[in-house]
């Protein structure tokens, strides 16, 4: 039996107690770990889980895991994934090799950025097409996703912006020789998303989004420092958002509850006040803080105009 | 502190460690009970979680909840939600009106229909906005959700349907009373929502989605007994997809990925075969397996072409 286990979005506790069942009995268990990231390293979840947690790298999982597989036709073998299972195509790839192997598999969920980015006060239900926003290079800056935000915004819906991350990323001459040497790991912040989104909107001056657009940038959603920052992508551009993972909300148009809502939880930031503020600002988006509590109450605190 | 804390889709044993250490340490514990309900009776949840659990109804939560706020100020509160806390506006006003009384709150995530629908093959971020089908009377039959469906089908994007549930509906004439008597809980269908939309399609004949448009109905997500079957709408109209919560997608179009997942794990439905094993599948959709395990698994059960 293959077992395809959500961690959801922070720590080892974020488990379900029904995933925990199910990987306190698994023979193998790895970790899929290039499409998302957790908090804290491996050995926290080894502690807790009590089994050993082979990291499952991209070349791994979709080259070399039909082994792994194989076995678990007699093994019971776990696949953790950060977020929920069904958050990356990857893991419905893998399901599909196992069913083809005739495997069995199992799916236990979790929380993703998918859900929880309700966090940020907006219905989930008003979003439109998820937007994934890739690290544009001097020669390649794909503009799709900058398509998909127009067709939302001209429906009056919000758009999720998913960064990229880089966990792996060989160096060209390195693959030249065969031998692939890695980059450290690379995560999109909000600062550079928006950035990107404004440098495709430049070229279209005709186009619904822009530097005046509003938009809630967040980061490190579900965990006791996540920060969530209401503003426009000009004014997004200069607050600091700390640590990954970074999402971008770009807003459609807001009901009333929604506005609310925003008002009385979201920091609302503005050139000023980010250049004011900024060291404060950025001292309390780096700083995890008890105190701050999960998603909202972590908002909260930076909300001083709100207490 | 009011904590709201995400229970997922099945039953007691979704919840998250975190979520968990929370419960077990409140003074007092809530279940919001009517924007979805859980596969397991309440006690089930009071004898895991060791505290007593109060079943908190609409009316209550949305008029009546202000004395158990004004307690969170100084003792340690959680309301328990189906899926995750974010997942109905009514959890965001609870949250902004704690916030309003100065009452700090934490939201602990979970997996919710939004993210968990991944289940049926085809990918999260290729759905449009989320539509809410209400229950049609014979004087009210309102048509906006159709606009939605169309909006979405044309940008060639899929639509996750949330059909209604009603858990504590009053009869008029004794609300004309000021002595209100409740109607049994109501859970819309597969079917229902079907019927629905084609009694909409029926009057505009111009529009992109009708009898042969394909969709995909689910039943019971995350739990041991779900099932998702494909096929179009007019064939979906005769499979009967056993108990409650069910929810219908309207496909998009669809990638190579999508069609190669869903031919894999979702069974294909056509009117002749539902009418040749109906009643085999309807004993199948009906009982729930441990055998057929969670997600993919349970669909497997129903996957007879493809074992």
């Amino acid at each position: 039996m293959l077992y395809l286990v959500g961690l959801g979005l922070n720590d080892e506790h974020d488990i379900s107690l029904r995933g925990l069942e199910i990987v306190r009995r698994c023979e193998e268990v790895y970790l899929e770990a290039y499409t998302s990231v957790l908090t804290v390293p491996v050995a926290r979840l080894e502690a807790l889980y009590g089994r050993p947690v082979t990291v499952a790298e991209r070349d791994f999982v979709e080259s070399a895991i039909e082994p792994v597989l194989e076995r678990a036709r007699t093994a019971e073998i776990a696949l953790l994934v950060v977020g929920d299972p069904f958050g990356a195509t990857t893991h419905c790839d893998v399901l599909a090799r196992a069913k083809a192997l005739g495997v069995q598999t199992r799916v236990v969920h979790n929380a993703s950025i998918m859900n929880a980015i309700g966090c940020c006060g907006v219905q989930l239900y008003r979003f439109g097409e998820a937007v994934s926003v890739p690290f544009f290079t001097d020669s390649w800056k794909p503009a799709s996703f900058f398509d998909k935000l127009e067709a939302n915004a001209s429906l009056g819906l919000h758009s999720l912006l998913l960064v990229d991350i880089k966990t792996r990323e060989p160096t060209l001459p390195s693959l030249a020789r065969g031998r692939p040497v890695y980059l450290p790991p690379r995560f999109m912040t909000v600062r550079q998303a928006v950035g990107q989104v404004l440098e495709i909107a430049a070229t279209r001056p005709g186009s619904g989004v822009g530097a005046t657009s509003r938009a809630i940038g967040v980061a490190r959603v579900g965990t006791e420092s996540q920060v969530c920052v209401h503003g426009t992508l000009g004014e997004l551009r200069s607050v600091d958002f700390g640590p990954p993972l970074h999402s971008l909300v770009l807003l459609g148009a807001m009901t009333e509850v929604e506005e609310q809502i925003v008002d009385v939880y979201v920091r609302t930031v503005s050139v000023t006040e980010a250049r004011a503020q900024g060291g404060e600002t950025r001292r309390k988006l780096l700083e995890p803080s008890r105190a701050s509590g999960l998603a909202l109450g972590a908002r909260a605190d930076i909300c001083m105009c709100n207490e």
